[in-house]
């Protein structure tokens, strides 16, 4: 793929268009030429595949299978439930016909008019009511719950304004959905996937989370309460980047799915759903990354150490590849993937750039002098610190350089969160201070007219009720009223 | 889920109706409430899950990476290759609107007028179209160039008459799609990787194949050559279990994909795409299984042994307990997946029944009388087979018969396979047999007037022209005309 590695702007110069040509230049992603959908390029799905495989571990772990519904869902079932309908019908791609036909000027085709399905049917934005219709044949008695089931997938919805990995029209996420005999369990579960997502977000992407509940506003459609993780872009701003709800009875009413208890009663099914998505991707990114390129944490980098060698004459490359052979097995043995890129038709400097570029967490260099010295040069990513050491014991060396990035990114990240969290009790410094970002921990008063009048006079948006967090008695900043709770308010992606 | 261990249908009564009970009692798959489409049940997942894994790392192991590309293709996409829409327009989804609004009695939703799209969108029934349109900008030089991306996705045909996993509207598959600079590469590939499938089909689902080349008409819509893997199912019919197609230039020259050649020369794309399916899950399923229920390749069975107590009491469960944890820990230490099922509510007699239908592959069953004795039953499901051994290296003896039972169902299919592929020169003595199923090797004129009279005739069709066969000279048996080569003819699902 033809690639000029021209500079990328600046992050302090336009943090927004940084993040847009980092995914281009970095091969992570690229627009589609259909509305609001991404490709996907095989660098960025070698990141998002082993996202996949570790969640999958995780949720297995717990009890969770895995299992396929429909794509296409009959437009009835979306209206079953009222909130959700409210929710997710209004922006969502219909199909209405099954078929085409060739046009009259024989060249191209058109929609057959003969084929109009008789109920039109959307693709899947979010499965809640495709699952429940089904789960009502799965569950009679209490000794069929719980059900506990994912899936990985493909959903829509019809966005104004897409950006990539972050907010597209098409995109990839996992949904799990549980069916439980009681509302503890239910919400037991709800939180536990919470916890599943947040210790996902902080060991392997080194992204630390703020876990809370959300407002009623924010809350899923259909949902009695949402839990979710928030982390802080570099910019201060907010990105949801898992949420799990608890739905109470309210599917399991509306699909009418019933199980006879212990005591042999009709009782409604206790839901729970759970996502996270592409927009992962889009966390990972924004996190660690600089004007150099990506910074990728090394537990989730498909490449995570490079060999470069520098040579003069054919005769040194092959010494060097010599040397290089038992390094790369010896690391491939420890389980590190590694690259040795000896390839002629690009220069060094090339090659740097484009590692860098692409965050490749260590390189290593070898030229003639390191040979005769029985030394390397080692890059770490992270910190762009160089470093010669001995080629003796190397592998060790990488293994133990790259538990430390992976360390300390994410005291970096959490040293960035926590210096830019502030405790706000007064509504014109909050104005003042929100549009440069951070997280603010307020009072609220707990009225939807407070949340509304704060996000059309500042775009910003109460994140959560933040779990962990001591909850003073205070006074809402923005009413004056006694305030219900503490959450943290914030511009959000 | 409540489910009571009904007999199956057996074979010999109805082999069709047998199929189709044995998909949902083994809780494998089920029909949704969506037209044509399917539910892929947590366990028929966990197999499909197996095969992905495998064939993904065969796959890489060939250079090839993932990607991921747009469900909606725009319909003036599938215009550009003649062959192609033909094919594909035909029966597809349509996508003709982005919303829905609360209709007139605000009882339900309807579709909004205001929200008709430009031009319509269709759901992928495969991707050549978008993804050449995507290589388009990926493409500038030779040193682009080979592009090996594969993608596991969903695609949508719109079926009239279908059957879980073998024919349904949305099924799961992985389609690959390369792009090569020369014509010779780009043969050599799509023959490598129908080389994988065979492997995969053979060596981790013991399903053998007929490897061989498709006739024109056979041939998917827009390819030069369409290779293919043939399996025989138990009623003697075929099952086309995978394809990979040699597309020519024909892609590249519908999406203008040209690149500067070594000489410095414009010079069209040379594409190959190849794919399997949950189409696979059906030929499993039908190769192997019998009256019991499923028969599964313990490379592929999601449990491979399963361990079920016999007691009278609870003290003799414990004792029994306290046996089988050890022996649990080795066998799960030497990668075999055992599950010990000692739950109380359900006789042992169903649970023998139940894991007959499921096709654990071997069963271990622990009384009181074998903790006295130091024994174990153990049944294999493949030929039902029991056997007491001693408890003292019950591991080792599990494991080597895991081997044996995947390589018996193999040797057995083989065996069936063989004895029903037969020689065939005679057209009345064709149309006699044809109809009790079995391969039929024939010469063929290679006229498409021959190979439509057979289809109508005897509804068989030509399934390949075999690898690895002599070609004999000889006449065909329709026209009487001198033979083009000798083809593989049988009905077929």
């Amino acid at each position: 793929m033809a690639k000029e590695l021209k500079e990328l702007t600046k992050r302090s110069v336009n943090y927004s268009e940084w993040y847009n040509q980092l995914v281009v230049k970095a091969d992570l992603a690229e627009q589609a030429d259909v509305r609001g959908c991404m490709v996907i390029k095989p660098y960025g799905y070698a990141i998002w595949e082993k996202m996949q495989r570790i969640l999958d571990d995780m949720f297995k772990a717990t009890g969770v299978q895995n299992a396929y519904f429909p794509l296409l869902i009959p437009k009835s079932f979306l209206s079953r439930e009222a909130e959700h309908v409210e929710g997710f019908a209004k922006e969502c791609a219909v199909v209405t016909h099954y078929r085409l036909k060739t046009n009259e000027t024989h060249d191209g085709v058109v929609v057959d008019p003969a084929a109009k399905l008789e109920e039109e049917l959307i693709i899947r934005p979010t499965s809640e009511t495709i699952i429940w219709n089904t789960y009502k044949n799965w569950i009679k008695s209490y000794r069929d719950l719980p059900i506990l089931c994912n899936q990985w997938c493909n959903v829509m919805r019809w966005e104004m304004r897409t950006r990539l990995f972050l907010r597209t029209s098409e995109f990839l996420w996992q949904e799990g959905h549980t069916a439980h005999a009681t509302k503890e369990e239910a919400e037991e579960r709800a939180k536990m996937m919470l916890k599943v997502y947040a210790g996902f977000a902080e060991k392997y992407m080194a992204v630390p989370v703020i876990q809370g509940v959300k407002s009623e506003t924010e809350r899923f459609a259909g949902a009695l309460d949402t839990y979710t993780i928030e982390a802080m872009m570099q910019d201060g701003k907010a990105l949801q980047s898992g949420t799990s709800h608890f739905l109470g009875q309210n599917f399991g009413k509306a699909f009418d799915v019933q199980f006879l208890n212990k005591d042999n009663k009709p009782e409604y099914a206790w839901a729970t759903s759970w996502g996270v998505s592409t927009r992962l991707m889009g966390a990972l990114i924004m996190t660690h990354s600089d004007d150099n390129g990506l910074v990728l944490p090394p537990l989730l980098a498909p490449t995570q150490v490079v060999i470069i060698p520098i040579y003069k004459s054919e005769e040194q490359l092959q010494q060097i590849d010599e040397h290089v052979k038992p390094i790369q097995e010896k690391l491939r043995s420890m389980g590190i993937s590694v690259k040795y890129d000896n390839a002629d038709n690009k220069r060094p400097g090339f090659k740097f750039a484009d590692y860098e570029l692409k965050g490749v967490p260590v390189r290593l260099v070898l030229g003639a002098r390191d040979l005769e010295n029985g030394t390397v040069e080692v890059m770490r990513r992270d910190t762009l610190e160089k470093e010669t050491v001995a080629l003796e014991g190397i592998e060790a060396y990488v293994k133990n350089l790259l538990d430390d990035i992976q360390q300390n990114i994410f005291k970096k990240a959490v040293a960035f969160r926590d210096a830019h969290i502030y405790e706000c009790e007064d509504y014109d410094e909050f104005k003042q201070r929100v549009k440069d970002g951070g997280f603010f921990l307020c009072h609220w008063d707990g009225t939807e007219e407070t949340e509304a009048r704060i996000k059309e006079e500042t775009q910003a948006t109460i994140r959560c009720v933040p779990f962990g967090v001591e909850q003073t008695p205070g006074v809402d900043m923005v009413s004056g009223k006694p305030a219900k709770c503490r959450v943290i308010i914030a511009r959000a992606y």
